[in-house]
């Protein structure tokens, strides 16, 4: 039996995880794909001679897309360049790629698909949605019987971790991003992650696969967490909830998609508002199987790299036959977006100096909440449902009264 | 391009589910297929002829052995006789057999494996464990880059509900589980969810698929949730955390699985303590991927008629290549069980006319517990972790003074 050659780009946190987890478990690797398997290459550039696999370094993809022997690719450098590029022209020789890179998916994932299907290989991309935990395979494959009407979930581990330390253990925002960042689970730059656009990337891949059409980036209104006080997460634990990053997709009655990346106060009942620390949580519903949600860590070395030996043992079991279910069509504007404007449903609202009547009078029928140490000229409330921008002409009266806004996550009606 | 034909076998409840299922949703299973299918025969017993499918039934199982159009047959008749003979036949003549049938894989699964590779023909199970949920794909597909320590879940949806019956409204274990029958979740003979041997069923199909020896229910110690109290329960509250009917298997040091099914104390802090009522949960660590769990309904019509129909997509797209990595060897013996009195855990213990004093003196450092309304005379406490034949030694001595014992499920740690 002649053996798969792989080559692995990049010798990061996940190649190396990768590469590691593949000569610990090559032997159970092997019989689940049914072939042998071996790593030829890892394309990196810096210095790799203190490591074991320092005989397999090149620092040139051309040594790749050369050896007509290498039939499966795991794209581990991150980012779009030069890996949208490398990873193009990997397809375009007929080699099969996998990658855990939800920036190029989420920019890119219409095109290579197509592009793998001209030339008769195979794009996966399991590590680029719910980093270690089966999402895109459940998706395509497990629930392949369902009209699937939205997908919901904590996408990103970082704001999730902040999230909370600020629920648990009352700590304000920067000193819980600072917490995080010194566990090593934030980037020194955190914008990706705080103002959400890491788990925006999570959404546009969900949202194009679930619904077909590709999802770009832009098209999805995105807000971060930067703005949520300890005092709101006071208010969502008296309430018996939550507040989490949610990125969501549903489909709307206009036959539009919704996707959305926002923090919403999730309530107990929730499944989504027990997942916590890092932990990522996608709940997915659809119409036979009403719903299911898959927990596990979004992130870490050897997580992900348990998502990529996935897709690397599916290449190869593929014979080069791109898997017709894990596809969409790309789109050239934003025509099945809704808007989020017109979406309906609850907000949470933190006054100050506006008395209980003035609020009723505004908003009618509201839930007022609760907090320790709540000041006497502070009231907090919970609307019933309305659409945003209904929403926003009555937070308007108050102006600059208003001390906080935020959605409240509803359990979708199947 | 020509068309699949599929046999479904047996009308009742997930019978009727799938092939509604089918054709409400066949554009997008068909596409996610790559292939035509339809439904050519039902076969049932009972009158079809108030149904709009009265054409497509058959009484005689031989007019689908004999009709070599028919590629796909879905056993949904349940049971041992006379399913296991019809899917062994039809495997025998090469056609595909997807089963929700738990007491079929758990007592024959190994030798219809056998079969379906002989005959060069898929054998697909994947409502047969987890209901809707995706379990068996996930965890020899998803998760096929891990070696996979263990595997731990609440698999009965109706003790489940039972359980949080009598935590969340202080129902008794009669009237919860009086309550359960009344709204369809328990069958008039409740003996297999209660005394646990539909979760057992469950292990065993997934004990034998991770470890790759096949485990059969009398390898299984398994205990059910009737001896259960409204005290066990509230202790488990108070104590922060849930009882649970926990089926689990874990690879030991000695290199022996353990399976077992029995009630438990659940931490607050393990996300099984989160999943209530009817719903199903299942933990899967693996030494790459950590920890994931994958939670939605265990039953249900259309919930497992969504996991027949995806083992369905699948096996139309097999072209009849039985899936290398859903296969497990069967076993003349349980020399590959380990011993469950030589496991170590920590144990809940309920007492009467016992001190304090007393249990300390037997069982060393403890936690007590404490409830509402406590008689003076009772005490209950958490052991240290311990083996169980120690446990049971120690236990002896206070003989009748012993109201509950109860294990405490451990974290499971990679």
């Amino acid at each position: 039996m002649s053996v798969i050659k792989i080559a692995v780009l990049g010798f990061g946190i996940v190649g190396s995880g990768t590469v590691e987890l593949f000569y610990r478990n090559r032997e159970s690797i092997c019989k689940k794909a049914g072939k042998e398997l071996d790593i030829k290459y890892i394309l990196e550039i810096r210095d790799m001679s203190d490591t074991e696999y320092t005989d397999k370094q090149t620092t040139d993809i051309n040594d790749i897309l050369d050896d007509d022997e290498v039939t499966i690719v795991a794209e581990l450098i991150g980012g779009i360049k030069p890996a949208y590029s490398f990873v193009k022209s990997c397809l375009e020789r007929g080699k099969s790629v996998v990658t855990s890179n939800k920036e190029l998916v989420a920019e890119k994932g219409a095109e290579l698909i197509k592009t793998a299907k001209q030339n008769n290989c195979c794009f996966y991309f399991e590590a680029s949605a719910g980093g270690a935990i089966p999402l895109i395979r459940p998706l395509h494959q497990c629930l392949a019987g369902n009209e699937i009407t939205s997908v919901a979930g904590i996408l990103n581990g970082t704001t999730n971790f902040i999230l909370t330390k600020m629920i648990n253990d009352r700590m304000d925002f920067n000193s819980a991003l600072k917490l995080a960042q010194e566990l090593g689970y934030s980037e020194k730059d955190p914008v990706a992650d705080i103002e959400g656009h890491d788990a925006c990337r999570k959404i546009c891949i969900i949202a194009s696969l679930v619904f077909g059409r590709h999802v770009y980036p832009e098209y999805v209104h995105c807000e971060g967490i930067a703005k949520i006080t300890a005092e709101d997460a006071a208010y969502a634990e008296n309430w018996g909830g939550a507040i989490k990053l949610i990125g969501s997709v549903k489909k709307t009655s206009s036959g539009k998609i919704l996707p959305l990346v926002r923090p919403a106060f999730v309530c107990g009942g929730n499944q989504l508002s027990n997942i916590n620390d890092v932990f990522n949580g996608i709940m997915v519903y659809g119409d036979a199987v009403d719903e299911v949600m898959f927990y596990g860590r979004g992130a870490g070395k050897m997580p992900t790299a348990s998502a990529v030996m996935s897709d690397i043992i599916d290449a190869a079991k593929s014979n080069g036959i791109p898997p017709v279910s894990l596809t969409w069509e790309d789109t050239a504007d934003s025509s099945h977006i809704a808007d989020y404007k017109d979406d309906i449903t609850s907000f949470y609202v933190r006054t100050s100096k506006v008395s209980k009547q003035q609020i009723i009078n505004t908003f009618g029928d509201v839930e007022f909440l609760s907090r320790n140490d709540m000041p006497a000229d502070e009231n907090a409330f919970i609307t019933k449902p309305i659409t945003e921008r209904k929403f926003d002409v009555k937070l308007e009266r108050f102006s600059r009264k208003i001390l906080s806004s935020i959605r409240v996550f509803e359990q979708i009606e199947i």
